[in-house]
């Protein structure tokens, strides 16, 4: 398996598709392409992103593409066993299918107002009404996730999932824009960041030379 | 089983979920809530409708709750057997859910510009260059998935899966607006059109007593 994906620093979706990858505990190779460089522009062209018009992550095994984050949890389920994906009960597995999901198609103005940069945080940001919306939305899914089906565990749903993965980002990004959270909320964050996978991430991203402009402004 | 989606005429991801359900077999309940009614205000604040935020449709089984069309189809897939809602193959398999994916987070100027209303067709759309990229986007990802996958069957994979189940209000939509399309892609959405649950769909929603005049504007 080759798993293509954009800077580690600011690529929220090509972390998703890169943790689901782990999980799966198979080796895979990494092929990084940095966004909005010249590389990247001139890679975007080629075959191997021609499946998703040069969008990230991409997952080829070869004959096989898998170019979304979501699709790729649920191929890697298929082959990988579900198990290491969901969780076994299934009011808990149709909770955190459904937190995925919605995550997947929603959260539109906290995705645009705080994109992911894992190498910074900002003082608290003045945010919209709008995406004081999502971000409480986003804590009450995790609220109920963890109050019905968190048991004795760190995670969502106790163990580590890929409803865990796809909030991850978003945990990132709490932290660097400072985004004020309750206790249950900050404990489950620490959790994520303490994460094997998820500190590895975030280290390699720290040592990549590529800065881009428009994931650097000043927020405060 | 009990699914509860909006109108039939204008709720394009009821639709998804209720094909999703029909493709299991099994029997479930049907609740229709029209939206922007007083009804649906109303019964948007009951208990059945918490877990979403009176989103639908939703899917209730027991204690078990899915809210999201996508997570329904995997949901089923879960339960009732993988090969009635995905293909066989495993590079098939790949592609399908990742169109599924990308048309769950995705077109989002071609799903504002043209809201679907099965009840409806207009004169041809002047159709903004946004749309039209979307429209090329789509007909690429059918295009490819009938070459690669299609072989002697009607549908993008040969047999009906979710995948189809995905592009279904899509295809409505190209009808209600009349967009001018491929002989290939017509081909393909008059077996869609044809598919016995698209078709009951599409007839119930005639009958349907409500119109709400967001979805009713003359597109000129």
């Amino acid at each position: 398996m080759k798993l293509i994906i954009g800077n580690r620093a600011y690529s929220s979706w090509s972390f998703r598709g890169w943790l689901a990858c782990k999980q799966s505990g198979a080796e895979f190779e990494e092929l990084v392409v940095p966004m909005f460089d010249a590389e990247w522009e001139e890679r975007r062209e080629g075959d191997e992103f021609a499946p998703s018009l040069g969008k990230v992550p991409i997952l080829w095994d070869g004959e096989c593409v898998v170019w979304d984050s979501l699709a790729i949890v649920e191929f890697l389920a298929d082959r990988f066993g579900r198990d290491l994906y969901w969780p076994e009960d299934e009011s808990a597995r149709g909770m955190a299918r459904s937190m995925s999901a919605e995550m997947h198609s929603s959260f539109a103005n906290l995705r645009r107002d705080l994109p992911m940069n894992v190498r910074k945080s900002y003082p608290p940001a003045d945010l919209s009404d709008e995406v004081r919306e999502e971000i409480n939305r986003i804590l009450q899914l995790w609220a109920q996730a963890r109050a019905r089906f968190g048991g004795t565990g760190d995670f969502l749903f106790g163990d580590w999932c890929a409803a865990d993965i796809m909030f991850a980002p978003v945990v990132t990004r709490f932290v660097t824009y400072g985004v004020p959270v309750p206790n249950f909320a900050a404990v489950y964050m620490k959790a994520v960041l303490s994460h094997p996978h998820v500190a590895e991430w975030i280290d390699k991203a720290q040592d990549e030379p590529w800065v881009i402009e428009q994931y650097e402004a000043e927020k405060a």
